[in-house]
């Protein structure tokens, strides 16, 4: 049995898309439960819609809700303790929940995650953890925005994290990881990358199959399965390329609505379109993983339907399951013990 | 008249895309000549096929080449004064030409026309700028790969290059400038980010519109008509987009082959399905400009067809026609006689 809870005010939309989001994630896995922390006048409609819903969850009625577009650090003075998003966050910490899932503002949800669960032993700072469909299939990309820059020990904790990730989600048993780089050789800068390969690689770790650097397109392309590289270049990458899947499918769609044949042709080839579309769809793979926590945070796209909120449970479902946070301890332990040998008396 | 020096050698397959581009640029802009530098037994059974090219030609037989996987310190030191690569350059330099192309490695071209051409006065790094198609239209992205990290004054020379490459591509009186940074409020670091931004606001320059920051998403949607961040992000942005836009051309084609209905389809949309190619179609941005040195060098993808080296050429030739570089130079030095006061007298 899965415990999950559920900030059922987070997102653009709040209970009218978790709710009816958490119902299809019943559906698809009935071993689980949730815990739901909103409004309860707000989410009271909504419920009385997915009676077994409520039959597997227990409703804590909130006193407040983070807006979207609250500050970080206003959130946590004015929500800590009481708001939807932070009960969610500490029902984990007190074991009644295996998972969180918000889809509430992400620097709130952060903020609120590391002042309410900690970082683990040996991590300094969480990365954010994304899933990028590849040719191949899936990738996980991070930092995709936690924080700014990361030095080369930070860059070897999230190679550590996101290679325990795909074990949890791939089922593979030694996920391909690879630094994030530019081609050009000889560039000066980026010293923190080259360290990086050399810690990695020294490792020699188990647990992951060190790839070397890969490039921007060898994300899509599936060449290894855990991209790392620190927040600001993966949120931006993954926000350009976010932003080209938009604009091809845009400039797609008008062309097939400008003339009688291509509007023919768009009937006859819909079926394959449909199939692009889903093997695309960003709702699938939502679900931002925060890692490096004393416990499981996913962030929802705040904007995202009942179809995407369902898939970000799905996420966080697999990671509990799977147990990700485990995985993650034990590499860091075994990596950190053999990096570090045990204190005892000096040599003489 | 505007003549073009080009590096025939340079490219992965060297005079057999170099010399047909040139001649199918040549039909397009009838008042170009060209200078050629390559290595004459390889580029002799080509120009043959080309005697309108060869009309408007002087063949310069060189000594040798530089490879396409060459460092650009050995590249340099191997190839100064004597390859087609240098030499295309030099041509610029000594008045010879009023642009030089080359579609060999990106490394070794920079570390030449870095070494000939020398940086302008008041830039300290030269920036390779790229085209980006946009849902609007096209917009310039800077730095996509010269040097890595840029401090505030640097990310303010690359917004008033690249708008002078804005006025000169687009025709537009004030183009638009933004700052590419990660959405999430309060996240510690990229204070240089922050930084230039305070500059070009204080600059209050009536050569572009500062419009602020953008994210990754913004670049394709053409929110602004020049996209300024550093070398690392802009050329993973620029990969990451480039990969998606392949990954999901290739799965388009697959689902349009699977089924007979699909076919048909297709052969109905084909028309559409042309057009959208062609907008999205990345031989026709073909073009790195090098900004910010006293000379005019466009690179070429290495990788491209004829086609793809002549919309190279087109670049080349609209920024010498449009003088690119006289464009920067003014907009360089009315900034800097403003902040700098010219040395005179001390009050007493």
């Amino acid at each position: 049995m899965i415990t999950i809870s559920l900030d059922v005010m987070g997102g653009d939309f709040g209970p009218e898309v978790v709710i009816p989001g958490a119902a299809k994630a019943l559906e698809r896995h009935p071993d689980v439960s949730f815990v739901l922390f909103g409004l309860k006048a707000e989410c009271e409609p909504y419920l009385n819609k997915f009676p077994k819903l409520g039959e597997r969850s227990v409703f804590h009625d909130c006193e407040l809700a983070v807006s979207m577009d609250e500050k970080p650090s206003a959130a946590l003075r004015r929500g800590r303790y009481v708001s939807t998003m932070w009960r969610a966050i500490e029902a984990v910490k007190v074991g009644e929940a295996d998972v969180a899932v918000s889809a509430g503002n992400t620097g709130a949800l952060m903020a609120m995650a590391k002042f309410c669960l900690r970082t683990m032993a040996h991590v300094e700072r969480p990365a954010i953890a994304g899933i990028w469909p590849t040719l191949k299939g899936e990738s996980i990309v991070l930092d995709i925005g936690a924080t700014i820059g990361a030095d080369a020990q930070q860059l070897m904790d999230f190679a550590l994290m996101g290679g325990a990730m795909a074990r949890a989600l791939f089922e593979v048993d030694r996920p391909t990881v690879g630094l994030l780089n530019v081609g050009v050789e000889e560039v000066k800068g980026q010293e923190e990358v080259k360290e990086a390969g050399r810690l990695i690689r020294e490792a020699n770790l188990s647990t992951i199959a060190y790839h070397g650097f890969v490039e921007g397109d060898d994300i899509g392309k599936g060449t290894v399965d855990v991209v790392v590289t620190e927040g600001f270049t993966g949120n931006i990458a993954l926000k350009a390329a976010e932003g080209t899947a938009r604009q091809i499918s845009q400039l797609l769609r008008e062309a097939m609505s400008r003339t009688l044949v291509a509007k023919i042709g768009y009937l006859f080839a819909k079926g394959a379109f449909d199939r692009l579309r889903e093997k695309m769809d960003p709702r699938k793979v939502n679900g931002g993983v925060f890692l490096g926590l004393n416990g499981i945070v996913i962030k929802s796209h705040g904007g995202t339907d009942a179809e995407g909120f369902a898939a970000a449970i799905d996420v966080g479902y697999d990671m509990a399951r799977n147990r990700l946070n485990e995985k993650i301890v034990e590499d860091l332990n075994t990596y950190h013990a053999r990096r570090q040998p045990p204190a005892g008396p000096e040599a003489a």
